[in-house]
């Protein structure tokens, strides 16, 4: 693998950009594939030596297979945050609201501390839609973001505000879906 | 990391349906996110223990960060295919569709041989919007697709046909887009 610091000095493989042009990024909309596409953002990223921070937010231990994936890679790190128990968005409890603050202030402790040249912030959409978070904070994070960080946003509901901060804004539209043919969702893969 | 064979009486976790109900997913549409929700899901499916086979369509022997990192798992096999310059759908030459061709049996293969657990044809919507290959012959591929195999098929300009087929369809919508800051794309990494 090349190493980082010459990787720093060339391009963002993410995009391919210079390295001071970090962008942030937004995946949202209610098809399938925001947070798979963070994931296969940061295989990429691995490829070219890059070091990547990962907040899970609201997704507590569940052992999803690519995070167990994710810690075979040296140049990436986990942090889950949340409870086994899902949040239920009319009834948020304190202490989901702190575990989803404990999680944005991780992150934005990790964009600032110059060891990191990818962040993805996963399921932080939501977290702002259901008021886990303040959205002026989460914009407060990416008005903050290093030039030569690359930022990544997940989770239906991005707002507006978010949007509009945003460089790459994608959404992922469900046009089909198999519960339409009885296959059922189940908590914590689908949802 | 947990046996295959053991998995295998179990669910598939890719969408934690029965084995016996692998699904048919499309990615496609215009934005970004494609074949990285594909990658993404590669990582949930090592993470469990499947066994993968990704055939690159039209990418020739260009170095992708993602491919170079997949080639560190076992479980996982890459074919890439096609040639180094890119395809200018105006003018398509004998040998891409030979290559295209090649690609398609090869994943047919693969499909059938009851070695691999997920089967992902990367920008195949694009070889058959460009008539690399012959949608009736992806058609057919799909429709042999063994029950306990799953398949996505990723690129844009997914064809009606295919997405009638298929039991997930998302489709990536370009909302924003940094070309539109003047930061431009480059052949191979955007497009």
């Amino acid at each position: 693998m090349t190493s980082c610091s010459k990787q720093k000095r060339e391009t963002l493989p993410v995009l391919n950009q210079p390295f001071d042009k970090g962008l942030v990024q937004v995946f949202t909309g209610n098809g399938r594939g925001k947070t798979s596409a963070a994931m296969g953002t940061v295989l990429r990223a691995v490829g070219h030596g890059l070091r990547v921070y990962i907040a899970f937010f609201m997704k507590g231990s569940y052992p999803y297979g690519e995070q167990d994936t994710l810690t075979r890679f040296p140049d990436v790190t986990i942090a889950r945050f949340g409870h086994e128990s899902f949040v239920d968005p009319r009834h948020v409890k304190e202490e989901e609201k702190e575990e989803a603050r404990r999680a944005l202030s991780a992150a934005r402790q990790a964009m600032l501390s110059d060891k990191y040249d990818l962040i993805i912030l996963d399921e932080v959409n939501v977290a702002t839609a259901w008021k886990l978070i303040d959205l002026e904070e989460l914009l407060q994070l990416v008005r903050e973001k290093p030039a030569d960080v690359e930022l990544i946003l997940t989770g239906r509901y991005a707002d507006a505000k978010l949007i509009e901060l945003a460089d790459l804004v994608t959404e992922m539209l469900e046009i089909k879906h198999p519960y339409r043919k009885g296959i059922k969702a189940r908590p914590g893969i689908e949802y």
